[in-house]
């Protein structure tokens, strides 16, 4: 057999879609499931975003920019102009979704060997987009108890050693919905500063914040131009996941030139996306305001939910769209799968992400779960039904 | 300053991009620039491909599975079960371009420090997707006095260490629109089987052959299932460069699980690209017909017109849509600035790609470069004449 690579052998599996195959065997069976386990919003994608895509008009579909078209760039800086981040639109590259964003970002400030430290658990991907480029990911235990709070900056410094090259947080986090507050984004900027790391910070749920709170940005600090790099993403934005647009965003002219080149090499983003996602920069505030109203109302009826079933403690989510809820049980991961292939309710049941993914250490989150409350109000009250009856049925198993 | 990685700064620039800025310069000063430099195609794309997104009903713009939707991989094996090649639609992952099928493919079979042969001059970008993870290009040398024919199977024989997992080839070439035989395309996989190497097959150009001759791809030949990868994209076929869709194909199963890890990271390939590319898979034998008349035109008037001027000497590809030609100066990089900074024919002047930047030997293809013949016929017969002045004045300078 001709070689497979090492990375490829370490690559993690995706906690989040490798369940898929035992989900589509039991709508083969005639189950119905309800897809707790991905971050897919079945909120509207704006009218205006589709409709420019329908109204374009193509004679040539060309490669652009591998930056991203200049309008485009501009009118993005027009968002964050919106939100008081004054950019210029050549600290912007527009990426293949943010995940693009990350795969540049990474390769831009680490070689292999090198370490980034990340509060764990946190958003899967990161660990495949590390392994991809041999890049080391250092966790540092945040907990259910206290709603996944950054541990203290102290802490933190502790775990720098001469290979870190950026301490990455999730602003507001996925999976744990937490919000970071603006004095914990300052004392992470000064620890970067002082360290000469960056600060890496994940925001593509900028938007998805509740209880009055605000969110945040590293770009909001003064003086941090060297230190800081921002991935966005207009995918759950806008609920346009598919069109895959991302932005990378830094006002270090040193890391943009360098990210550039790994974005020339692939030619550029893709075209209709980038015509539907700069129209969708023009989807007017209202739609912003029924949207957090409707992800606030399906928090509440998730939390409360779970919070009632026996022996499931669950922490409580800031921002973004899930939460981590610890079960009854001694594997989430023969859980989730158990869920698939041997149970319903009426017909019913729930795909949900299993925990150890969201964590680097090994060992840690087995009893964990991540669900997503991407779907209305209704479904979420009987999926948690459905959780409830099937943890009884689990645990009554001989 | 924070660090900023070694293969940041190894990443070559790319040959083809890096004089953007001088030719948009150019431009601002009123200068018409015909656009050498670049595969991109002035071909419309079929209206079967653009009207597919027009006419699409999308509500959610949702994520796609992470191969692609399966109505279109299943689409792709027809296609190819036309040219005699058998696929299971899981021999097929959809990518961001046949840029991200590269990337994946080298991800997959090469860890830092491995060697890919590859005979040059080749795709620069190779050199870039290698350089992301560490992988070293080992490059065997193709000449332009035959053609940039490949070098014997001995001599690459040769190059094999135990460090080699790959020869890879683009057939039909880019930039030197080599075009291998059935017995190149059999000798290379009996030394990749004698090895226990892959080898890799970038195919984007497949349908770009020209003087009757026949394409023949690794697929077509049996028992070569574990050893065999093609690289394959929709951009030059139905000149739709902008939407991003390629694929990586192989009846490896180890390859292409370990491959799926990648692309599950990234999420989904763009949702719009997809349909207008499903779509454009029906596009009529008629468009292909008229279009390969169309290029060997384009070829004719490119290679004759070149081969007339004082100095110029030009190999003649059978397939793509590019050539190297070997000009009367010392270093062509130069000669291609001065042609955007300095130079005009009636206020008009072509951009051109330097030569060096498709070896990677360092000091080999000074005096070369690459030329696209993605224009019609009147504006490369202008170009041909605006090359033959500027060599002039360029060798009369002081
Ligand atoms: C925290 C976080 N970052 C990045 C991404 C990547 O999203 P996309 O590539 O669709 O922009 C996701 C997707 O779920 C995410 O949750
Ligand atoms: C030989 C070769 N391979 C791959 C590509 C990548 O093309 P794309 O990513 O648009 O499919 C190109 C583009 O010019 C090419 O010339």
């Amino acid at each position: 057999m001709p070689f497979i690579s090492d990375k490829g052998h370490k690559m993690p599996e995706s906690p989040i879609r490798k369940l898929v195959p035992f989900a589509e065997n039991a709508k083969k069976r005639g189950t119905k499931v309800y897809h707790l386990n991905i971050g897919q919003p079945d909120i509207k994608t704006p009218n205006i975003a589709i409709d420019a895509v329908k109204n374009c008009n193509i004679e040539v579909l060309e490669y652009g920019k591998s930056q991203g078209f200049d309008s485009f760039r501009e009118k993005i800086a027009l968002y964050y102009k919106n939100i008081n981040i004054n950019l210029d639109k050549d600290d912007i590259i527009v990426t293949t979704g943010g995940s693009e964003a990350l795969i540049f970002t990474i390769a831009t400030i680490a070689d292999e060997g090198d370490e980034i430290i990340i509060s764990e658990p946190f958003y899967a991907n990161y660990k495949a987009f590390a392994t991809n480029v041999g890049v080391k990911i250092v966790p540092i235990h945040s907990s259910i108890d206290d709603n996944f709070a950054l541990p203290p900056v102290s802490k933190l410094e502790k775990m720098i050693t001469p290979k870190t090259r950026a301490i990455l947080i999730t602003n507001p986090g996925n999976p744990t919905g937490y919000l970071y507050t603006q004095k914990e984004i300052e004392e992470l900027i000064q620890l970067a500063k002082k360290h000469d790391i960056y600060i890496v910070s994940d925001e593509v749920y900028r938007e998805f914040v509740y209880d009055n709170s605000k969110h945040f940005s590293v770009l909001q600090v003064e003086g941090a131009d060297e230190n800081t790099i921002v991935i966005d993403s207009v995918s759950k934005r806008y609920s346009m996941c598919g069109a895959r647009i991302g932005y990378m965003i830094s006002k270090n002219k040193k890391v943009m030139s360098t990210a550039l080149k790994f974005a020339q090499a692939r030619l550029s983003p893709p075209i209709f996306a980038q015509i539907a996602s700069e129209a969708a920069l023009d989807t007017p505030e209202s739609y912003f305001e029924e949207i957090s109203k409707e992800y606030l109302e399906r928090r509440n009826t998730l939390i409360s939910g779970l919070e009632k079933i026996d022996g499931v403690k669950v922490g409580k989510p800031n921002g973004a769209f899930y939460c981590i809820a610890e079960l009854p049980v001694k594997n989430a991961d023969d859980f989730a799968q158990w869920l698939l292939e041997k149970f319903d309710l009426n017909g019913e049941t729930v795909m949900i992400a299993p925990g150890a993914g969201f964590y680097s250490t090994p060992g840690v989150g087995l009893n964990q779960v991540r669900i997503a409350y991407v779907l209305k109000k209704e479904d979420l009250e009987k999926s948690v039904k459905i959780l409830e009856a099937a943890l009884k049925a689990y645990n009554a198993r001989d």
